[in-house]
């Protein structure tokens, strides 16, 4: 059986990660003897700068039919940054309804974290982010243009659909981990979303004895992932939250180029989108050091997406390997001066 | 002349933190010859718990005819957050128009960060960060309770007035630092608040050419805090994001201990309000291990806004030699085992 996968490039390093994860697709799909046909679209600013439009408008009917959907980054130093997103990302993100943004933050064996004392092993937690709604609604406006009384408006809006599910999502994932759910609220100045959520997330723990709860403002929160991550196993957050959380939990844990993540559509009714975390790094774009990890452990999470746990787990397990391996290349942002190529090379052996 | 300042210990270690900077007070007014005469206001969660309201009814116009406010810490464990903050903290900072918090990031010598390789005069910004409106505007609602369709609504204000006045502010602040200012968005998913506020920043800097501008994703800006806090200057944020970085600004300057911070209004027709930017603290509550120097950097730039800088440096230089002395008292969250009445007790003899 054949499983059929979109490819989208995109912008900056996009295409230089997408095109290094190649080989593994081929080498995985041999190995573990399934089949899998990449359909590359390019989409995304140059796209933009052309013709006016980041992708067709019917860019979504199209995308519809494939199994999953990989994307490489998105963003433009000449395009302005709502217009690449609101024009290809989140327009894929909202239009299939990928409500669960799945992020793993783990300092792998070998990796440095600029935080002092912590070594490879030490954090090891999960990002539930809400991804289709919250803060990034499409709701506002702004009045009186130029005048002194202008005022802009941007409303986040919470629907109990929205929520339940990214906080279900968060609860089912503790029970196949620690047990533990850390759920990221502003209720003391947001009390008209917040206090929603808050409830949200008091109504499904009742469903779920064994797992334990703990509220954190997303302020505490930012510096206990500095200052304690170790003892986070699942965080469920807003969409914002979830944005920023993620980021730090990103750095902490040795660098953007190794931060996979996983949209998911929960009711499999559209296709769910793998990408990495990092964005598309206009400063080394063309250079060939852009770090593949990130890419192809999205791809390790897209394979068990499809059923394949054995690939994905292949190519986890190669990852983890390659950065334990003292003498492994390393791209520059882990430390080390080989390029992309050279990690790819090294990866495919250890497969 | 006389200064009167109204004091608010407020709940947990607030009253233990603003007792400790009583006699740095009573020391620094007799020393610069001024007088300076303190008024306590025992509101917060002790009296919502017998009385059901933080503070009395015509709070604000209590408050209103002192020359600034000193602020200990709001927050308790049997009181729902949105509860203390809206009822005390909030109502002040908004019905005060307190419209620029400044929160410095220091990296004090004899500091240790979490960061690897940082020491001490490494990290030294300034956030300026909105304060009256927002995302923290008290505008939203709830429909459709307890059932599937329900909605949560939250909407953030930004008005021209309030955007502009903390970016200026910020440029202001910028000419008499090292000329750059870095401005925190999140333009590419709240475009309609966000592309506002890059608006009034690209408006303002043109009256500064000599001030180099920064455009910063609040998520990126995160991981900067980590990565390259030593690149900051000013940075200015809306109200939510400035929480949140403020909170990073903290930590990774090595305690939420050390970090002050000033609401001010600055049209001086209302008092400003200085405050430690830790909580309560209800864990460590009684043990008077509480690290008092939030506050007493607090009062420092309480004194310099009064007028008395004379004070406010002798009080800055103290705690800074305090810092840099190895063999000086120091609470546990410097790692220390040093008492509350100790570290004051060691600071008075440097003033
Ligand atoms: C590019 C941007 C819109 C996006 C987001 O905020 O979701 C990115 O930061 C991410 O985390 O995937
Ligand atoms: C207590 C809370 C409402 C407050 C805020 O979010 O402003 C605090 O976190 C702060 O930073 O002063």
């Amino acid at each position: 059986m054949a499983h059929e996968v979109a490819s989208i490039p995109g912008d900056g390093i996009g295409p230089e990660v997408i095109d290094a994860a190649q080989p593994v697709f081929d080498d995985v799909s041999d190995r573990f003897g399934f089949e899998l046909e990449l359909t590359r679209y390019d989409w995304g600013s140059e796209r933009y700068l052309e013709s006016g439009s980041m992708m067709p408008d019917d860019g979504l009917a199209e995308l519809a039919g494939y199994d999953a959907i990989l994307l490489g980054a998105v963003g433009h130093p000449d395009v302005p940054d709502h217009v690449t997103l609101n024009n290809l990302l989140l327009p894929i993100r909202k239009g299939f309804d990928q409500a669960v943004c799945k992020r793993p933050a783990i300092l792998f064996d070998g990796v440095e974290s600029p935080l002092e004392g912590y070594d490879g092993g030490d954090i090891d937690f999960v990002v539930y982010r809400e991804n289709t709604e919250g803060e990034y609604a499409d709701v506002g406006g702004q009045e009186h243009p130029g005048h002194d009384h202008e005022v802009a408006v941007q409303s986040a809006v919470f629907t109990r659909t929205g929520t339940e599910r990214i906080v279900r999502a968060a609860f089912e994932a503790a029970t196949e981990r620690e047990g533990r759910v850390t759920s990221i609220t502003k209720s003391n100045a947001q009390a008209h979303s917040m206090v929603f959520w808050d409830r949200i997330v008091e109504d499904v723990s009742a469903e779920y004895p064994d797992v334990t709860v703990e509220r954190l403002l997303v302020d505490a929160a930012s510096m206990d992932f500095i200052r304690r991550p170790e003892e986070f196993d699942v965080v469920v957050a807003s969409n914002l939250f979830g944005d920023i959380l993620t980021d730090i939990g990103a750095i902490i844990t040795g660098s953007m180029g190794l931060a996979p993540s996983a949209n998911v559509n929960v009711t499999g009714e559209y296709p769910s989108m793998f990408e990495p975390v990092h964005g598309s790094a206009p400063d080394i774009v063309g250079d060939g050091v852009a770090n593949p990890l990130a890419t192809i452990l999205s791809a390790a999470m897209l394979f068990d997406h499809l059923g394949e746990s054995e690939a994905g787990d292949a190519v986890w397990t190669a990852v983890t390997d390659q950065l334990a391996d003292p003498d492994a290349p390393r791209t520059p942002d882990l430390g080390g001066t080989a390029t992309t190529a050279r990690v790819v090379e090294d990866l495919r052996t250890r497969i």
